[in-house]
């Protein structure tokens, strides 16, 4: 099992030096008081905690899995008690605002703290990530007497939250779902239908869950304009605001997963399951949105996270491995073998988790600095442009990072050879766990469509130029800059043929809309290597910028500029192969009778 | 659970119609007899048993796994009754020289058979494909008494074999094996030491297991020189050449894995156990290179069974799933949606599982086609020429077709959405079972050395131009052909840019070996696309004239061509980004200090 080590340094690195949070929240309303040394040191504790109470429990939740009996499911063995500490450790409130018991931190804090929890045990963090989707959804669109029932226990972790969304016969088309909403005299609902695939739905954590729940109205029209969103809690509160009576909620089985087994995947049949509307009728998507948005960058942490784990793994073991001989002569000419990280083939693998999972990083915290002016700026144009940005760079962040934890994952694999493919070693379940990533919290596919067909068609590119405009910003600044002028060719150049190409899509999906879904994934992955470009040129900026101050940590900063240097050089040419495919167009994709996939 | 139906038509038009087999064993000493007529009927009895017999304990094998106990290693249910009807069947010896009871059919038809013994239970298939191998070996390097011992037992499946080469501290770098060798009196020698990793290594299916194991011998010299082949049976014939006592060769425990459960991989113990030498002291390691040559290709069928599953289940699924609508408008307006094969981004799920799983199958057929030239052919100088493409085709083979197996793989999970990470439906089953076919018979990393360093470079082009001429000659003979027209130009300009980087990359290496370890696996993939390519563009030749010549089948042959469309525009552009990361040569790797990869 690789041992997981908090990449403390790394994020000081991206969160101070390279994007300067403390600056910013200097000047947020609410957050004069955040300090750099207050947030060292709160990521110092939660990484203590995550190294040693979260991570020893990743392959046992694995091993154990979660049990389901008629009276409920039981989460692996040590899950309840390290949850109990998380909740004693007043982590859950961290972010949460003062009035409802919180701590009040900048929202990005959260984004960025949960790397450490997702990458010491992914399975478990999903019990309190569902949690805050949950109560953000609540304290957005919820009235006061809901958010006065749920908030302060939700806040606290005393009681979990979940989001019910798909049911068997839909998941991508929401409009087609049949959960009923019917009204009762008090103002409830009575909610009747079967939800799948609910993470954290059911377990023994805490005493009460507070399902966030997609249903229709009687009277609702059909598709996704008549869809509602209700609170229904597993126990109804009582007079006193406690977990009372047992709703008519139950869960019907867990589902056998590839991997996340730690986390239990419900099945949750509503029958005449008492619940409250939480906003307008028939606008239970647009509420939603809160939800999906929160879940969509938290599971790019969660690429991340995979990044990270095989990152770590790897390189330990390539470290360790005697294996063969340097091609060009023996490095360790007194032992049995070189280690392997001598061998090219080994470092392409290493490096590649190793651009993935610190860009990734950087990714993460690129958007966490807009969701903290979007959520915190009093400036309404400077909080709409933080908006846009986020609009535009989730569905990015979303897929760009989970697929690429994926192959991280892969290589990590990879690198241990035949034992990779072993239990015990943990690289394969790594493997295992990366795999939900592109599926859930909408596919790789519907994110594309997301970015290429809303965001940046849909807008007619008013998302995409600012950000655009921002890349080729840092190249003109940094056109006579030593450092970093072997990337700024590349990166304009890039930059520049992600706009032409943007434009051509646009001309030719006006005459055939599925030019849209030929190029979708391709244009996301293109957009995602093209993101990282700039953001690995701008942390080697920042890096030869520190050596020539001589600010101590020379190999730190040299492997940032030499990481950059890996990336512009094996991975950022990938964006070649897509410009060509996307160039191809929908044609070759279109033509074939369905019939004819397949003759049997 | 994926039904599987064996690909019989396509089959027969990569064997018949595409490469002419029928032809070539018209012309081959001892095969004269094999028609296409009979060939086809093989084909037919074997996709049944397939169909019938081996896929239904796919899920099986997965669930159950194997079981150790002191007594044994005991397969899932239903294996050995199976492995029974195998038998009883005679499949084991169809391609068996008759003097050892086989029924001497040429090689080819096995390697191409296997594909569907492996797609529709590769962990059962592991039991008879490993005997093969082991016993090809005997047959080449054994001794009169050994063959006279081992053959027909093993060609009539009485008995299995396995090939004992990992220990625990060495996979790839066999010169530092470790297992002991003492000769005894009577020529026979005495093994001890431990053996990992050991497929198919213990179990219940049969009553003697040949053991090929690597050893050295207590003089030999140190290295990859000093190791011996030796053939140690699970129980000693007895007199009768029966299976007598219990030998001293125990199974220790069996790996927990992240997939093939139903295969037991197992750690064998090797105490003062009785075995008795294979070829000659000390070139144990050139005998095993029959044995690794098999199994590479039957590695490379592992990818293309992994494709053609991904393949059929992902098809079925995406005309059977309805969800969302088309974006160029509804393609079943009466039904609550349309089935997801409507959407360009499934679509290209599809088809690439396709062009991968067709493709593989040519390119296994090609191959197989010249392992019965050098096999069965008199004329010395084909023989040599088939034996050279063989050399070069057999690592791009193996890598190339099992690195897109695993890609394929994971795409036949995304077209399932949320559901493909559910293990009822077998998707991710088919992801884990494929995971491990670019770590065994040599990574993917020692593939693409043995390629580029020792096939390519080592013999100075000498291998590769003979195939670069056959494309570069198809080329030419098609400038003409519209049914190819569209392919020819793509295909002779990256042949050319392959021929061109591989001069390149030479010209490098002799300045700095860490070059070739460098460009090697892009180099692999780059070969790989490039070959099929070159088969694809046959292919559509192929179904050009049959349409043509109105063969009927209509259906079947524009799918071809529309699949080697589909190729063109999007498979293949991928050279694009790997002749621009091979060029980039190996410095970005080399730079970064080994202790810099991950400072704690």
């Amino acid at each position: 099992m690789p041992d997981y080590k908090a990449p403390l340094r790394d994020m000081t690195f991206v969160r101070e030096e390279m994007l300067g949070f403390p600056a910013l929240w200097q000047r947020l309303p609410g957050c004069e008081e955040v300090t750099e040394d207050l947030v060292a040191a709160i990521y110092e504790a939660v990484g203590t905690f995550c190294e040693e109470e979260l991570a020893p429990l990743w392959r046992v939740g694995d091993e154990e899995g979660c049990t389901w009996s008629e009276a409920g499911v039981q989460t692996p063995t040590g899950f309840k008690a390290a949850y109990d500490k998380f909740v004693a450790g007043g982590w859950p409130s961290l972010t949460g605002p003062v009035e409802f018991g919180g701590q009040g931190m900048p929202p990005s804090l959260e984004n960025v703290l949960n790397e450490l929890v997702g990458s010491a045990n992914w399975a478990w963090s999903m019990y309190p990530f569902l949690t805050k989707g949950a109560r953000l959804t609540i304290a957005s669109h919820g009235t006061e007497a809901q958010k006065n029932t749920y908030l302060e226990k939700m806040i606290s972790g005393q009681w979990t939250g979940t989001m019910c969304l798909t049911e068997p016969h839909c998941g991508t088309d929401l409009g087609m779902l049949r959960t009923k909403a019917e009204p009762n005299a008090d103002g409830t609902y009575n909610i009747t239908g079967t939800k799948i695939f609910i993470s954290s739905g059911e377990h023994d954590m805490v005493e009460n869950i507070a399902h966030i729940v997609l249903a229709r109205l009687p009277d609702a029209p059909p598709g996704t304009k008549g869809i509602s969103l209700f609170i229904v809690p597993k126990q109804l509160p009582d007079a006193n605001g406690a977990a009372g009576e047992r709703n008519g909620v139950s869960c019907g089985s867990i589902e056998h997963k590839m991997g996340i087994h730690g986390n239990a995947t419900a099945v949750l049949n509503f029958d005449e399951a008492q619940g409250t509307i939480l906003g307008e009728p028939n606008r239970g998507l647009y509420a939603m949105f809160t939800f999906m948005n929160v879940a969509r960058i938290g599971t790019a942490i969660q690429g991340v996270a995979h990044s990270e784990l095989a990152k770590q793994g790897a390189i330990r073991y390539a470290r360790d491995r005697l294996q063969s001989r340097s091609l060009s002569g023996p490095k360790n000419p007194d032992g049995p073998a070189d280690a392997i990280i001598v061998h090219p083939d080994v470092r392409r693998m290493l490096l590649t988790t190793k651009a993935f999972a610190e860009g990734g990083r950087m990714l993460i915290h690129y958007l966490a600095y807009e969701v903290d002016i979007s959520t915190l700026s009093e400036d309404s144009a400077e909080q709409k442009a933080a908006e846009d940005m986020l609009a535009l760079m989730t569905p990015i962040a979303k897929a760009f990072c989970t697929e690429t934890g994926f192959e991280s994952a892969s290589e990590g694999v990879q690198v241990f050879g035949g034992h990779g493919y072993i239990r015990e070693w943990g690289m394969e379940q790594n493997l295992r766990d990366a795999r939900i990533a592109t599926l859930y919290e909408g596919t790789t596919g519907i994110q594309s469509l997301d970015l290429l067909g809303r965001k940046v068609l849909g807008t007619r590119g008013k998302l995409l130029d600012p950000f655009i405009d921002r890349i080729k910003g840092f190249c003109k600044e940094n056109k006579r800059n030593k450092d970093v002028s072997a990337f700024i060719k590349p990166l304009s150049e890039v930059v520049s043929e992600w706009d032409k190409l943007t434009r051509s899509i646009g001309l030719r999906a006006l005459k055939n809309r599925d030019e849209v879904g030929a190029a979708s994934v391709d244009y996301m992955m293109l957009s995602g290597y093209v993101t990282l470009a700039y953001l690995w040129a701008m942390a080697a900026e920042v890096a030869g910028r520190k050596l020539a101050e001589g600010a101590g940590d020379e190999s730190f900063y040299k492997a940032k500029i030499q990481t950059a240097t890996f990336y512009y050089a094996k991975i950022l040419p990938r964006t070649r192969g897509l410009l060509a495919t996307i160039g191809a167009g929908s044609e070759s994709l279109m033509a074939m009778d369905e019939a004819d996939f397949l003759i049997e």
